[in-house]
């Protein structure tokens, strides 16, 4: 890798932190520079606005949450094993991933509902891949013959997803001890409901 | 009502409106003086700090929220008929409270999680208020008999707090034309698991 392309990884990794905890607009180019010994002119040469420096942090923070959750969680075998498997690598992403504040992706979704433009079109991308994985998953548990047949895969995905952020409030904000076993009783509740048959 | 009140509430309107958006980080007295057409210091006359304002606007939108969503759903009859008075009402929450970013608590528990302070134990407070009286009602339809004997009320009020979080995220960030329709099943569903035997 090239030293250039080193420093740039530095630079999102640092802002990626930052973002985590203080939103994306708490990015300047001003405070990055200083933590990381940079000239501001060396950062905008690397990022030529502080929103493209936005859009990065978020292409850098997918990546890694597909690095490690999404790919190693499609490895395991198909349906129910799969959908199990990422909802054990996306349970310990906020520890993995780094970040000092949690999920950037749950900072950066109530951020940016707002605020039009390149990076909230991106994170909208994102955002909607991620709940396609998780409803393709959940297909193929049907697929597979664990699930039943009248699933809906995308009330499935709408539904774990806001198990995933009731978790992140219940943890993060509230930092309530039992957090981790409500997680996990609605998870294994999803599950079961998947398979049973509708009444 | 004197005239002070009247200011007083004119200026917590307007903050709350600019947090829904921008984030409780986003009022600034300065920006609020022009808005409202009152000098800096007949603000400060009336917040004394930016943190005093962060709180006043917290407890002004978790009365407005008790007034339109807890209040009249406290009033239908005990049990799953109050629960769904509840939810419905909730769900109409963000077009009443008349904020222009939706629901500002939304907005405050991502911003607040990382951010030690008075502001942060107000919310925490105010949201566990609000988890209370989610597994309050809940219980009441366990002893109204609605409800099967073994229900987690607890569970239920996670679960159900999670659900409006995904809507929130549906309709809010990914502008999803199901998101409402998604919300409902999800809600159908779990009224249905809480009246079933658990297997």
């Amino acid at each position: 890798m090239r030293k250039g392309d080193d420093t740039r990884q530095a630079i999102l990794e640092r802002a990626a932190g930052l973002a985590s905890q203080l939103g994306l607009g708490g990015i300047t180019i001003g405070a990055l520079a200083e933590e990381l010994d940079l000239s501001k002119s060396g950062l905008f040469a690397h990022f030529r606005s502080k929103e493209a420096l936005q859009a990065q942090v978020l292409e850098y923070t997918a990546a890694r949450f597909t690095e490690i959750v999404l790919r190693p969680a499609l490895a395991a075998p198909r349906g129910e094993p799969r959908l199990r498997a990422l909802f054990n690598r996306w349970r310990r992403w906020p520890e993995e991933c780094g970040l000092p504040g949690g999920c950037l992706f749950v900072q950066a979704a109530v951020e940016l509902d707002d605020q039009p433009g390149p990076a909230r079109d991106l994170l909208v991308k994102q955002q909607r891949d991620l709940l396609e994985v998780l409803a393709t998953v959940a297909r193929s548990g049907v697929n597979e013959g664990h699930f039943r047949r009248d699933l809906d895969p995308e009330q499935l995905a709408f539904e774990l997803y806001g198990l995933m952020l009731a978790w992140h409030h219940a943890s993060r904000l509230m930092r309530d001890p039992r957090a981790d076993a409500r997680l996990a009783t609605a998870f294994e509740g999803l599950l079961a409901r998947a398979r049973r048959t509708q009444k």
